[in-house]
């Protein structure tokens, strides 16, 4: 929007056209199948009646025009919904334009009835025929015109029969196949940027291969596990439905103040110590911790996974220990203290001091350059996912600039944020370019925190911030999840698995690992500092683990194309303070089924109580009229309900705390 | 914003600046006088102290350099209040930087108080100490930290004493004076738009000439009002503070389907007829009626009322009737039907046979430069407001082509738009030009509504939008004043004008003329149609008149400059449902008096009821300590209170249905 102050508008008026980013040149984003609103406002003066189009380009250059429908009376806000399929920057504007049709037909209409100007109408109803019948028409459709124009033209006729015909559905289609257009006004275009699926949609797994296959020998020692003995849990991480694997560090890591377990300062040399300590004699973020094994060993193992449908997502943790070899080939890229040293990480007057921060103001350009050709390096070893580690501690132009690098070569390459901090810098870093982030999900936990947070990731910031619902991760264990119990994991799983359209759990979970280091929100003796030794199967036997519950919930998002959207999330109202309802909901058209796809979720958040309540379902949201009557099915228990509008629910958190049922379409009644 | 997409950001992070327009190119807006909230979010990497400087360049080339105070903890949104004094294009931007002295500072006091790299935070220090001598210092600061310095060296003495010694005032004052920074990283540059004071502050007053001073004669006839009998009311509408005075088309009105009283029909020869049906033999918008007189009585008036201090404004309604010079002249700029008549106005079925709309696109550029023309005539005869009768029937690009070339020769012409239309239309029409606007005030009288509203046009949209407050119009005659008695109507009189900065009152209000013409929100015998025969000294003597009440108003607003601004208002607390509180602030720096003015304005919309509330204020908000105690007087009926932050008020419409407290801020204690 960049004409002359004098002349910026055009004849009708279009403003405020979204997705658009909030600030800055950016600009909106969407993955590939993501169904996508889009909004404008337009109107033009007076009481004529306006139409107006979505014309939407593809990168490449196929064109489709979607026709608003009318807003409601007195609102100029124009919506409607539409799916982007192709990788690549579309390209989108809106048409204005007065329907001159509609403004006679609503004309003609009441003056007629009311026996004011029937002649004259008429005489303007044949002016806007014959400029229908002027532009191109089938010959079926120019038949129906011609016998409107006579039916017009019978000044004998009865005009209330007249008129009527102008109501005749042929008419209606023959005039929408060619309508009577003036005052064509176009938006400037606005560009969304559309990424792979697995931007948006997916759901995650973290492991710490060193764990996989772990021994403890009789002497004590533990023998590591590594990318031969991780890749045997891949089978069972695919059946469980999860489609990325994220990994923390696999570089070697420091020795000097390696930290021991439970984070103290005193590591034994046999304790694996931290692998976010990164660097050592073996090499830097280039390299292998030799206790994972070779390069082979690491191509092997991605290479498994994707045989299993499982994309393996790094960690790019820029920062190292006081072994990696950045500090003696490089020490410009830390800070050099007065005294000679270099500069700890610290949070004064605590020292981290196992780990030197990079300094990205003494030479930027060597640094950055690096970095890429650390990143290049991984990419071209098959990794296409990077999990950012902390990066609202390096400088926000950086990532701009390394993802627009990275992407411009390798577009298909996803970096999820890692940014716990404050809304600003999360928000930005993903205006900027991050394809995802973690959230402040594991911190909202009450009713009303849950329908505000899910209203804002799925409306207000969803055309540039796309949420990954982490449950938990090594160092977030929530009071919740804590005091919670057994039905507070999965609660927190259903509904990061039905609210988002990317989620993802720590290993461990699913075996309710709840008891955190005293005073600390994590895991006591944390496998950050570890090796973890898990009895998967045997807590199975035992009951001890939800496994089974969490490769349900991933089979019905895989089932439920509604699911794997994110915007298309809605709050329904319930009475109790504990229960929350939400709906996603995709018509027949815009489902890759062909089929239209509902889901409702009502959730007890409390996972001490049975809860009770009315659900009250604003049906206009799932594709239903307002007095429907139809067939819900619980995807957990196999249950079918019949619901309307109106419904009560009892929740007991102890067996079920979810509902998560399917609409039958096919069995609509009304009530 | 323009840099390429690559390195958009900068150094430190700037962005979501404000006041903005919400979309478009147009520059926010503000008035000569007004104060107001800059607004940035300014952050950067880590924990690293910035700090942020708003920098405000007036069209003359002057900057001024004020630095933002630290947000709250947690919160990266900076803000701060500035004055804008000067017509014309501001520019400003904002400037971010590492706050070096103060990230050392912070660190040296916890790291030094345990023990932590004590030499090397003092040694540091030092480093800073030496870039600070280093910048041009008075020679006193030079010795302030020379002796700093000295103390810092001096490895023998006390670490706790040496490092106290940098929190000296002197020390303190010497950095700020030429502080350590780096990283500097400056925002691109807004605009913002600073109109004459009029544009959004002032008391607006209306009546029809004609009316003033008509005689109705024995014969039952009636002499029009006129120009000259009409400037005898100008002293009364001065003194009781008025500061513009809106006048009603004074062109010379159609005879052809000339509306009779009550919107009748079948007018009587002597009917005047609406002056809003423009244009007869005698001339169209170019000339005047000649019953009110000639151009140089009108000129005549218009010297009066400035003599007074009254401003006048003139009616700019572009629509004719059928009797307009340029329906001959000019057929292309209306729509002709097929049968060769003239469209009518009408809202099908009903017609308006009085009136031809204009239509603007059978000869855009014809009309418009003539529309031009009669507004430059109209400035040339001294008029420099414009009251714009229904904007929002015709293009919004003509208004914005309009004001622009208007504006560009004579930035003084104020625009008001009478846009009583949807929200979508009211803004963008502030968005492109008008100085001022109509609002949806009449229709928001409960204290939920009004509290909603006043956030809106202060906060929400005051960077574009700018509200005057009519009471009443010849439109307008709301249920709540047909309904409400005096009560009523002292209510929305004191509402109007303590929360917005321009407010305005149609004649007959301060008579309490609330009969409405049945079924209709407007006056009975309403003015449009007929003269109006007012006594305001006999509804004086006999008690019928709030004039004294209004003069009061307005003498209140002249005296306290913090209600001649709008974006200061603050709503605070009160547990009644039909009590409204608000305030209106400005500290001592930013008030032309150069002293704090603070006005509180508790408010009983209920015109039936004595009311009786606790009042919860928020002091922070008037420039108050929590736990101040302070005088309160009442501005109305000259009673004083001691207040706190908790008030209980009573307050009966019947009598006062409002108190107006000013606070002594020379007598502030502590509860």
């Amino acid at each position: 929007m960049s004409t002359p102050r004098n002349s910026h508008l055009g004849r009708i008026v279009i403003r405020h056209l979204n997705p658009r980013q909030p600030d800055g040149p950016w600009p909106a984003r969407a993955f590939d199948g993501e169904v996508v609103e889009f909004i404008a406002t337009v109107f033009r003066e007076g009481h004529d009646v306006i139409g107006s189009d979505l014309e939407l380009t593809s990168p490449g250059g196929t064109t489709q025009t979607i026709a608003f429908p009318h807003p409601v009376h007195g609102v100029d806000e124009w919506r409607t919904w539409a799916c982007v399929d192709e990788l690549g920057e579309w390209s989108w504007r809106v048409l204005g334009y007065a329907d001159d049709w509609a403004t006679w037909l609503h004309a003609a209409d009441v003056k007629i009835a009311a026996g004011v100007d029937v002649d004259l109408m008429f005489r303007l109803g044949l002016d806007l025929l014959d400029r229908v019948r002027a532009g191109r028409n089938t010959a079926a459709n120019l038949a129906v015109l011609t016998g409107l124009a006579d039916t017009f033209a019978d000044a004998a006729g009865d005009p209330a029969k007249r008129i009527a015909a102008a109501h005749d559905t042929t008419v209606t289609e023959a005039i929408a196949a060619n309508p009577p257009r003036s005052l064509e006004t176009w938006s400037d275009p606005m560009t969304m940027l559309v990424e792979r699926t697995r931007a948006g949609y997916g759901a995650w797994y973290e492991f710490f291969p060193r764990s996989e296959g772990a021994v403890k020998n009789k002497d004590g020692t533990v023998t590591s596990g590594n990318f031969v003995t991780a890749r045997k849990r891949l089978p069972q991480i695919a059946k469980d439905g999860f489609d990325v694997l994220y990994l923390p560090p696999i570089h070697p890591i420091g020795r000097t103040h390696r930290k021991g377990p439970n984070n103290t300062l005193d590591a034994s040399a046999t304790d694996p110590g931290s692998p976010w300590a990164i660097g050592a004699a073996e090499g830097g973020h280039d390299a292998i911790h030799p206790d994972l094994g070779t390069l082979a060993d690491f191509e092997g193992f991605v290479a498994e996974a994707e045989s299993h449908g499982i994309e393996i997502a790094l960690d790019l943790a820029l920062q190292c220990s006081p072994d990696h070899p950045w500090v003696t080939s490089h020490p410009e890229w830390f800070t050099t203290l007065p005294d000679g040293t270099i500069a700890f990480a610290e949070n004064p007057p605590k020292k981290y001091q196992d780990i030197y921060p990079l300094n990205f103001d003494n030479d930027y350009d060597g640094l950055r350059r690096e970095i890429l050709r650390i990143v290049e390096l991984w990419i071209a070893r098959g990794v296409h996912i990077f999990r950012v580690d902390n990066p609202h501690t390096k400088p926000v132009h950086f990532w701009e600039w390394l993802i627009a690098e990275v992407n411009a070569k390798h577009p298909d390459v996803v970096f999820l944020a890692e940014a716990f901090t404050r809304p600003a810098m999360m928000h930005t870093l993903a205006s900027v370019g991050f394809q995802q982030s973690y959230t402040y999900f594991t911190w909202r936990n009450h009713k009303t925190e849950i329908v505000d947070y899910l209203t804002e990731v799925s409306q207000r910031t969803a055309a540039f911030f796309r949420p990954n619902f982490f449950v938990n991760t090594p160092d977030i264990l929530t009071e919740y999840l804590q005091f919670g119990g057994v039905p507070a994991f999965k609660i927190r799983a259903a509904l990061a698995a039905m609210s988002a359209a990317s989620w993802g759990m720590y290993a461990g979970f699913e075996l309710i690992e709840n008891v955190a280091r005293p005073g600390s929100e994590e895991n006591i003796d944390n496998e950050k500092y570890e090796f973890k030794f898990r009895d998967f199967a045997g807590a199975l036997k035992v009951g001890r683990s939800i496994a089974p519950y969490i490769a349900r919930l991933n089979s019905i998002r895989r089932a439920h194309p509604a699911l794997q959207q994110l915007r298309n999330l809605r709050i329904h109202h319930t009475d109790d303070d504990g229960i929350v309802a939400f709906s996603k909901y995709l018509p027949a058209h815009l489902s890759p089924t062909g089929k239209p796809d509902g889901v409702i979720v009502i959730l007890n958040t409390d996972p001490h109580a049975v809860r009770e309540t009315m659900v009250r379902l604003d049906l206009s949201l799932l594709g239903l009229p307002h007095d429907a009557s139809f067939t819900a099915t619980d995807l957990i228990t196999g249950s079918s309900y019949t619901w309307t509008k109106d419904n009560f629910v009892r929740l007991d958190s102890f067996s079920e705390p979810a509902h998560i049922l399917s609409i039958s379409y096919g069995k609509v009644g009304s009530k």
